[in-house]
């Protein structure tokens, strides 16, 4: 049987926008371009429109192929697809790669057409605001007035909720996975680190790698090996490398080792090769900035939420310790002060943050039920 | 009131072995010198005597002041001296430098006198069973045959279990404190990770810096700065900085923004000026070799702990995720398996692993009631 014969071939398309955006930090990015794919039939009145919102690393390629010989699919294929619980047989489903992203959409390795030169430094920090604005005026351009709807996953599930505060209108459903109402302390560290190991990289050149040739790939890869830790739980890590040695003893030098030292090295390499560090580093300040409830009176994170309108879903995953159950129990919370209408689930996974990602059946089918209710 | 004058004043002491050590990779030190401190007398026959093993960027100074200048006594200071837990009125306690370490001892930064240049990456792999080995030896040249009490937080906890092991009869007493028998994949990542910075760093040289005239201080401040979040609680971290901003508001730029990012490269800053990196890789590994289950058939610890004749008093912290209590727990049952003398407390503490260098008044009480009923 010739598998790539099933595969589902999806074609990335690319939207121009020539109205400036003004951006949360006051930057202004006059022009931009935004890749996109989608997933299904859009129908007559685009009621059956989902948006995917994707999370650090993501893009736009949400499912399926982009040609027969791609090694892998889309990063979230398991979850979309004919069939499959966000069905495409009913659904338009829409992966679009966010702005300073690397994959298509503007970002600091584009060109700036003001130099005729990469972005670089001066590429303008982006936030979950931004993002949501950006994706907004694609939906117009698609036609799309309101979304059955959005959803997405860790940094995706904050778009989500930035939607149902800025556009409470524009969708009827938000899938809010793995995510939280902002970083803690901790988490901002973490991201503090992995940034200054970029930042400091002397292969960085103050963001401007590329007009120098280099690429700060040491720093990349620490960041991304760091990245990997607080992905999966200490659990998963435990029963699948625990104490392994790679081979069988000590040798007492500083290669690898432990199973473990081989995973991380492995990721960090692969990453640091594929993925640009000043979207890296935008992705992290992105994240970093998101606290829908520092923007209104007494911090309150309902307050904050008091325009959502949308039905939600909110799923954690037991063994995620960088956003924790507690983190989504707290948007549940601030979502029921406002009598909204919210089913959570808490899944028992051992896979930690990376759970969201994983094909676990209960999860599959929570989010396939409740999708299936959604009329269209 | 002067308080310089109340300061007492203890002066580190060199002893130089001549005698060859085999260490557990099979490397053989030819000589080497070991800096260590004694707090309080020891008497007739030297039955006072109190060991303290130091953790991983600690050292011999335990408490007191080296001078009445010097800003801040010795890490365990709160810990050690007159009326204190360990109350050098009765006890005679010696803190020592271990082999690898950087402040007196003999380590990479050392000259290795048959080439007359530091010895660099040259320095053989040290061990948990190293440092033990090297300690008994300072104990004979003390003239201490049996020890009242060994006792160590954290890294010094692994080493107080190794003596258990190695030199049964050579102490009345263990106190593991902040411990574990073995570390988990995720401790080995971070470490990993640790060790990675460090080793990319370009001014790294292979370890061979010294002679570069470099310092990897980019690599050691990453280190650094990863360590200090796996010794803070995530609650800690969450009350004393949460999302605290320096200036108030968002500069949107990577300068530092939040109060956290400000702490952990001040701590970066200030630990890699100071420490030598290749000291900071050897303890690292020291770390992740530990695992005294590991030598035994069927890697039982109650097996490994099976020579062990102390009395134990065995502490964890509540908040402490590097070596949570469940670590010490292991520890514990192990002992109990065995049927040794075992004493555990898990104290009420937000500071998570550096709890143990704490004053916090219930664990110094416990220590206090524990060291009070050693006769000497």
């Amino acid at each position: 049987m010739n598998a790539a014969a099933d595969r589902r071939i999806v074609v990335p398309q690319v939207a121009h926008f020539d109205t400036s955006l003004v951006l949360r930090s006051g930057a202004v990015l006059p022009a931009y371009d935004l890749v996109y794919e989608m997933h299904g039939t859009l129908n007559a009145d685009a009621s059956n429109a989902v948006l995917v919102c994707h999370a650090l690393s993501g893009n736009h390629h949400i499912a399926g192929y982009h040609d027969p010989a791609e090694k892998k699919p889309g990063w979230w294929d398991n979850m979309i697809g004919p069939g499959k619980p966000v069905d495409t047989d009913r659904f338009c489903v829409i992966g679009v790669n966010n702005l300073g992203g690397c994959h298509g959409s503007t970002g600091p390795a584009s060109i700036d057409p003001q130099t005729g030169q990469p972005w670089g430094s001066r590429f303008p920090m982006v936030t979950v605001e931004d993002w949501v604005a950006a994706q907004a005026r694609l939906a117009d351009r698609l036609g799309i007035h309101q979304f059955a709807a959005i959803m997405g996953g860790s940094l995706g599930g904050m778009q989500v909720l930035q939607w149902s505060i800025m556009h409470p209108e524009r969708m009827r459903h938000c899938l809010v996975i793995a995510a939280a109402p902002g970083l803690t302390a901790q988490n901002i560290a973490f991201n503090d680190v992995a940034r200054q190991a970029i930042l400091t990289d002397p292969d960085f050149h103050g963001g401007d790698y590329y007009a120098h040739g280099t690429w700060p790939r040491r720093g990349l890869r620490l960041a991304r090996m760091l990245g990997h830790i607080t992905y999966l739980s200490d659990d998963v890590m435990g029963s699948k490398f625990g104490r392994l040695l790679r081979n069988g003893s000590f040798a007492y030098g500083y290669d690898v080792e432990f199973e473990i030292e081989s995973y991380l090295r492995y990721q960090g390499d692969k990453f640091a090769d594929a993925f640009d560090a000043n979207t890296y580093l935008l992705m992290t300040k992105a994240l970093d900035y998101f606290d829908p409830a520092h923007h209104v009176p007494g911090h309150s994170l309902s307050q904050a939420l008091a325009p959502a309108k949308a039905g939600f879903l909110v799923i954690s995953f037991t063994t995620d310790w960088r956003f924790a159950p507690e983190r989504s129990r707290e948007i549940v919370q601030a979502l029921l002060v406002n009598e909204r209408d919210v089913s959570y689930a808490e899944i028992n996974s051992s896979h930690g943050h990376d759970a969201f990602l994983m094909p676990d059946p209960h999860y599959h089918a929570l989010v396939g039920a409740y999708m299936n209710r959604i009329s269209v």
